[in-house]
């Protein structure tokens, strides 16, 4: 155990190596980052056995979740590569002034960054995950905070990434890490931090959320917390597909033993016949399905406290798998599909995530009840339509499933994520601090800052703003 | 006087009809935003001598500085007007998964905004200025804080704007104000208000920023704070053109009597006679300003506590002009020039801005002992470079400058700012709270969200996202 004084000697001195890395890392052009980035991606993949076994034994994700996970990690870091490659992220643009004075601008790296991976995506959000491939693709030197959760699987990364920097020509230094509660604390309110790219509850992002902006000089804090992620059953979709609809809800609510920041945590479906049939096969799926075991036991204890207290809500049944109870901090859970009425369960409004395998399906009489209940729930990063050809109330869900959403999934499981250009991975309160992506080619924005230069010689611009790079 | 009660049901009244007016405003065409823009600057040209009059008389500017303003204003309504014809700020993109399962991105605007103009730009930074332009464009609707330092010139901007919003066809609700202490704490902390702008003080800034990131669910608060601007000049720049530095740079000091947030705060030069050259023809200049009304009597409070603690610190000379004392509240006030020796003055790390037309020259010893002041400074909204050509002195200067300095102005007053493509007014806390420019093209960025769709058939993507409007 470090005492409180030894994480402040050790997160100062972390820091102060990171300081004297981060300006020759800023001053790295496009390509040598492209080159950095590749280079990780490339150490990372040599070492897949060694980190997916690793990250098994910390996680008790399969190795085949975890070797899809590592590979998405690494086309991440490439995928910033081409952000790199194609140069658009930087928001040249010129305004010329009478053919005389020019005015440039262009985004210039913040400086150093911390970053707070997830728990449940130990790769794709972790030392060498989103936020940080990001961050130093956009010039930033990076602080990670180990995850407690595991913290061998963030070692053994971080090793890589500083191979990788050091094979590159670069200082190892540029990207480090801290552990403990005291360092986390010293990351967010350190004056040379300069934002936090954090992923994870809402308590805790939101108890960090606070001291970035109560700083003397607040920091940007890109914060993705909890998301109950609605999807909505529309009468035709039910009527059309109920058995395949039952299957892929229920199985988008067990991926990952429901330990999925995009989970649907709320599923509307609406009352009679049809709904029932899709209700019967979730049911079907969540009894078939074993126990499964939870990331750590606080995600345990949570899903336990949540899932009792979820059962004894008025109007609330339990409909498919099983309650778990006490046991030992490691044994698997069951999973918990719940079922209400709207006319019995008027909680709605006050649901927030619970993270492991359980969902509720709320049975609505109509649209204009789904719509009530849609706009009753918090903003979340992504939401699910199910509908038909042709759907009478395809359009009214649609509208009324966009306020706070980040992103709209159209017949298809909100679980899993692409990383691509279009991508968003956002929404309003709580489920993000902030406007801004954690996912895909925007997030690079977070890091950087806009520069003007009025007038200045071509001689002491940026080299990207040398005359022949130039936009508009 | 309204009662703190008063103001609470005019508030709720007045965001009551903004609300209903908020969602057809949204869902309007860019084309249709434009026209509104168009309307709005034609109404406003159509009032200018009554415009100018008002404001004349509330700010004490002369008719000369506020017609160019209002021109300016008028301009920057249509200047967005081309930001929506561009598009490019939509910033729409399209990932083809296996050519089956699209994904589109665009931005959508947030909602209903607050925006707090500043007692020094009564027409561009207020009821019509940048925020409120950048706002409408991106389809949010407005509710503005009156400001009370000018609150005849808003209420008349506001009927203009109203008056534009019917002539268009649209509901001229959704342009509001509000008025008042209470009402300016009820629109940062109201629920449906989504984001706010401010221009003004770093006091009354950062008192609502923390209102805003401690409510429940936090928002956006872009706000531009208090920037001393801090401007060197070589010893080689001040060797070739001393006189034409010091008329320079007392202008800059004295333009709209020192009531710009671009206006120079500390002066950088060199010690030694040319220096001394460049320090003498500024006195003279200041010297030859006669008394100067300033805006209201806080400003004019403020600005006489600020110089005459300035006098008194150790090592400081009050080298141009006189200090001003107590009189009437409406009493014009003395140009204030100080002057202090590095090797006698050890404050400049605490030196924030003082408004009016006041400012210090820093005599530094050489590159390093200027690079040190530079460095010990807050961040700024603007910094100047003054140099010669082939100057040795000029790549360190610039350097020294960047950290934090969200425009940097090579050869030329700090002072004014275009509206165009590649502007930035922004920098690091305290000169703002957010990473976003408040003027030019991509302030409208910090009223909109993302939103991704995932496999949504074109019959319900926004017009925007149709086949053809589709990019990348």
């Amino acid at each position: 155990m470090t005492t409180p004084l030894d994480t402040r000697v050790t997160f100062d001195a972390v820091l102060a190596r990171t300081r004297r890395a981060a300006p020759a890392f800023a001053a790295t052009s496009r390509e040598q980052r492209e080159r950095v980035l590749s280079a990780m991606g490339a150490e990372l993949d040599a070492h897949r056995d060694e980190l997916i076994e690793l990250a098994r034994e910390e996680t008790h994700y399969s190795a085949e979740i975890l070797a899809g996970e590592l590979t998405r990690t690494t086309d991440q870091l490439r995928f910033f590569g081409e952000v790199l490659a194609d140069g658009s992220y930087l928001e040249r643009a010129t305004d010329a002034d009478q053919g005389s004075i020019d005015v440039h601008r262009m985004l210039v790296p913040l400086g150093i960054v911390g970053i707070f991976g997830s728990s449940n995506f130990p790769f794709a959000y972790g030392v060498a995950g989103g936020d940080s491939a990001s961050a130093l693709a956009s010039g930033c030197a990076v602080i990670v905070k180990e995850h407690p959760s595991h913290p061998r699987t963030c070692q053994a990364v971080l090793a890589h990434l500083k191979t990788a920097l050091v094979s590159t020509g670069f200082d190892p230094e540029t990207v480090n890490m801290v552990s403990g509660f005291e360092a986390g604390v010293a990351l967010v309110t350190a004056p040379d931090i300069k934002a936090i790219g954090f992923t994870g509850s809402t308590n805790g992002g939101r108890a960090l959320y606070d001291l970035a902006v109560s700083r003397p000089s607040p920091i940007p804090f890109y914060g993705e917390l909890g998301s109950l992620n609605p999807v909505v059953v529309s009468p035709a979709a039910a009527h059309e597909r109920a058995a395949n609809l039952g299957v892929l809800l229920a199985g988008s609510m067990l991926q990952r033993a429901g330990q999925m920041c995009t989970k649907p945590g709320v599923i509307l479906i609406s009352e009679g016949p049809d709904g029932d049939e899709v209700v019967r096969a979730m049911a079907e799926r969540v009894d078939a399905e074993s126990s499964v075991p939870l990331l750590n036991p606080v995600v345990r204890h949570q899903y336990i406290v949540g899932t009792q207290s979820m059962s004894s809500l008025p109007g609330v049944t339990l409909r498919g798998g099983a309650l778990s109870e006490g046991g030992e901090e490691s044994d698997p859970v069951r999973p918990a599909l719940f079922e209400a009425t709207t006319s019995e369960f008027s909680g709605a409004e006050s649901l927030s995530e619970i993270f492991g395998p359980t969902s509720i399906v709320l049975r609505y009489r109509d649209s204009d009840d789904a719509r009530a209940l849609l706009a009753s729930l918090d903003p979340a990063l992504v939401g699910g339509v199910h509908a038909a050809d042709e759907d009478p109330h395809a359009a009214d869900l649609m509208q009324a499933m966009l306020p706070g959403v980040g992103r709209i999934v159209w017949n298809g499981a909100t679980t899993g994520l692409a990383v691509g250009w279009a991508t968003h991975h956002g929404g309003s309160y709580p489920a993000s601090t902030s406007l801004h992506s954690s996912v895909g080619a925007s997030a690079i924005r977070r890091w950087l800052r806009p520069v003007a230069y009025q007038g200045v010689p071509d001689q002491f611009l940026p080299a990207e703003l040398a005359p022949a790079g130039a936009v508009r």
